[in-house]
């Protein structure tokens, strides 16, 4: 299947009903009885609010043929909203998710991860590991997702190719690591050059697979300061800006990480530096936890325009600490969310989203008169989406309903559970044959419905999901609640 | 229906196959090739290893009828779990889970919790509430619950013949509170003396219901101290101790509270001097949150033998800190798990246990070298089950598998992702068909599979569940799975 058979040639389509999303920062923004034009590339061509013409007038004014257009309609309690945006997930390491005993970040690389990621160099496991990821981000509302795989190329490049057939967008970055001091001998680059050659290797491969990055993109991957020679981020530096690329890497996760990079590179004044006087700091770099950060660090990324992931459940995992979200808008550093499989150990981003939310509570509690640091049920959806998006690069095409942008989108419903008037109430009411984890009750208003899906809504609550206008997943009996 | 056939009058059934439970609080034991009996009173008649008797002989020993015996195997990647035990839950509370804003304990009770719990006198509305809870608790494996209901005599006594008809071990309390200074006009006793009256009456209610408590008991509950008058304590004690009741309540949860205590109760030294002061500190007392003890209020918890509760995902939610669950340990102080419900955003007692893991870093991270903090996947588990039979005190019933105690238990199944060699592998492979959020690849240990499932299970691998032998649960789908 060649690229523009994945992704053009469907039907043109409408969704009607509910639509939520970001307005801002601190507010969602609600959309009833609300149509989205989306054309046949996938892109929203009209967004029709309540009261304006039918839908029929506007597909005339639009110059399209009513009978060919495709209708979705969000019934009774669902709703529409941008997919979800991964800004840190090691694709390669999913089938250890829950698995980091007592560790903390430098001796769980050694004893969990770096034999896992070294064994995938058997494509086969590499295949099955792979598949399995996108399938259950895909079914979790991940439409964008900022890949590590591993060092192997024809494994990364395996991702790329998965990415692209099953239909989520993604970044895909095959993981430089050369310093002999840190990387195990069975898994590291050879050299400093073959770190930049191999990584040039699949920039080619997804450059011939999506010539456009329409889909899938390459990324360019130091996988952190203590496992790069400087030679080696010299020269990933030089190939980001050769190809114009996105670039990821990790930043001051965990204390005793931040002493190696103090010991290996005497000559920064931090963690940051590092990366700075490499070219590395960039505004298409995207810091994986910041956990740590100084003021003078936060200060340097935010001059070079670099974003962060928050990762907020690996922090909690490994012992990591508490990034502090809102200090890092206040200094000017944009913020989106990871769940860092699998030193988190989820690979759903609504999941990440609920722990940005506690530790958040726990940054608070951590100081006196912290309250402020507190972050809202629609602060973190936000980070879930538009924070990502602009974390990708991606703000003017996805995680959000405007004109112009992808329908990169997900349909949610969550059940009414019934009225209780039978015998004794304990048995199944209407709407309880839908499996949820989320209980309504009907009564509750727009904002406690979104409050209940953040905080007890899972996969079972998102019923579609569309990438570029392309349905890419739907959860089995869906058709009947969601049309 | 008479409790005698709710209770009685089942089959002899026998357990086959794998079954875990906790050896000791920093151990789980596997038992594979494993047969339980258990007999037609619900009770583990005998436990039979690998490599002794077979079925046949063991029930012929028993001198049990083979024909008449039900049979149950867990199969490949399935195994039998002892009932999960929720030491503090507001069943009244369950419409708001997810529902708290940016609130702190007090202005939450005002604005989300009072309103609500008021709101279920009537009996339509608490009838669809108190079922919605039972069953949902029941799908999370919840054999035991110590629930708080509200202040209403008749509300109370429905969900005690709820749990009853639908099977669920419970404490259920009519919450206890008297104090104008706190409660509000719309929501309060009308004095000590009717405090006292009102619990009174629905004692006997369960009394009659359930004469040997064999199922559901009362349990006295004032709410907590800031509610409830010197005289309404001081009845409430003596009512526990004419019925030799178990006894629940509130105690350090949030600075505010802390602070209220200490201005309400001058004559009290600390927050658990009031309750000592009040003779409500005993074997049987339940504690919930304790989250800022000092050591005093610790030493004399431990020394009258009150139990606590912790509240992790509560505690987190509403920003009240941090509780420390071995420091308690270290005091002599037994601890089980509570979901809070609605303080908490979850009914499940496995996600109570994944937060009490996840708290326990916060609690370690905040103290120089304060990793002893830190609780692996056995200790959290075995607070859910054997911690929370402690604090019921009923740890002579349930909890672990011995002979002799009630089979409260329920079958886990983890489904195994797809060898992935089909055409690009990103099909469903076998085993795929069966929902669930876990994936497991085949390659995991039975240490791995259990963090697995603490980390990333959900009601979907929570097949079937027993409470005194009877199949009070079933997944749909899952006779499929497990037979």
């Amino acid at each position: 299947m060649s690229p523009s058979q994945v992704l053009d040639g469907a039907n043109r389509q409408v969704f009607l009903g509910t639509f939520v999303h970001s307005k801002s920062r601190a507010e969602l923004e609600y959309m009833h009885n609300t149509a989205v034009y989306v054309d046949e590339h996938g892109v929203i061509a009209k967004v029709q609010k309540s009261g304006s013409d039918t839908v029929e007038e506007t597909l005339k004014n639009l110059g399209w043929d009513a009978a060919s257009v495709d209708r979705h309609v969000s019934t009774e309690g669902q709703f529409f909203f941008p997919g979800l945006i991964d800004t840190h997930v090691h694709a390669s390491q999913y089938p250890n998710v829950g698995i980091f005993g007592k560790t903390t970040l430098l001796d769980w690389l050694e004893k969990y991860t770096f034999p896992l990621e070294s064994s995938l160099k058997d494509l086969n496991k590499a295949r099955r590991v792979y598949s399995a990821c996108v399938r259950r981000t895909l079914a979790h509302g991940t439409t964008t997702a900022a890949y590590y795989a591993t060092t192997d190329v024809a494994a990364t490049n395996l991702l790329a190719d998965l990415c692209l057939k099953m239909g989520q967008r993604a970044f895909v970055g095959r993981v430089s690591m050369d310093n002999p001091d840190l990387c195990p001998d069975y898994y590291r680059d050879e050299s400093a050059q073959a770190s930049a050659e191999l990584t040039e290797q699949t920039i080619q491969h997804i450059q011939s697979a999506d010539p456009g990055y329409e889909l899938v993109s390459p990324i360019v991957t130091p996988r952190f300061a203590p496992s790069c020679t400087s030679e080696a981020m010299h020269h990933l530096s030089t190939l980001q800006r050769k190809h114009d690329l996105p670039l990821q890497t990790h930043v001051s996760e965990n204390k005793g990480e931040i002493a190696l990079v103090a010991s290996m590179f005497p000559e920064s004044t931090s963690y940051a530096d590092v990366y700075d006087r490499h070219g590395l700091l960039t505004p298409r770099t995207i810091l994986a936890h910041a956990v740590h950060l100084t003021d003078a660090e936060a200060d340097v990324v935010a001059a070079r325009g670099a974003k962060v992931s928050h990762c907020a459940c690996s922090n909690s995992s490994l012992t990591s600490g508490a990034a502090r979200v809102r200090w890092l808008w206040g200094k000017g550093v944009e913020v989106g969310l990871g769940t860092d499989m699998s030193g988190g150990y989820s690979s759903s981003v609504l999941e990440a989203a609920r722990q940005a939310a506690l530790v958040s509570r726990h940054v608070a509690m951590g100081e006196e008169g912290g309250d402020g640091h507190k972050l809202t049920v629609d602060e973190v959806l936000y980070l879930a989406t538009r924070g990502g998006a602009i974390c990708v690069g991606l703000e003017d095409r996805i995680g959000g309903f405007e004109e112009g942008n992808h329908w990169d989108a997900q349909l949610i419903g969550m059940r009414t559970v019934g009225s209780g008037e039978g015998e004794d109430g304990e048995g199944e009411g209407e709407g309880e044959s839908e499996d949820s984890n989320v209980d309504l009750f009907g009564w509750e208003d727009w904002e406690e419905r979104m409050a209940k899906w953040l905080y007890g809504g899972d996969d079972r609550n998102t019923k579609k999901v569309w990438v570029k206008g392309r349905l890419v997943h739907s959860r089995r009996g869906s058709d009947r609640q969601s049309k």
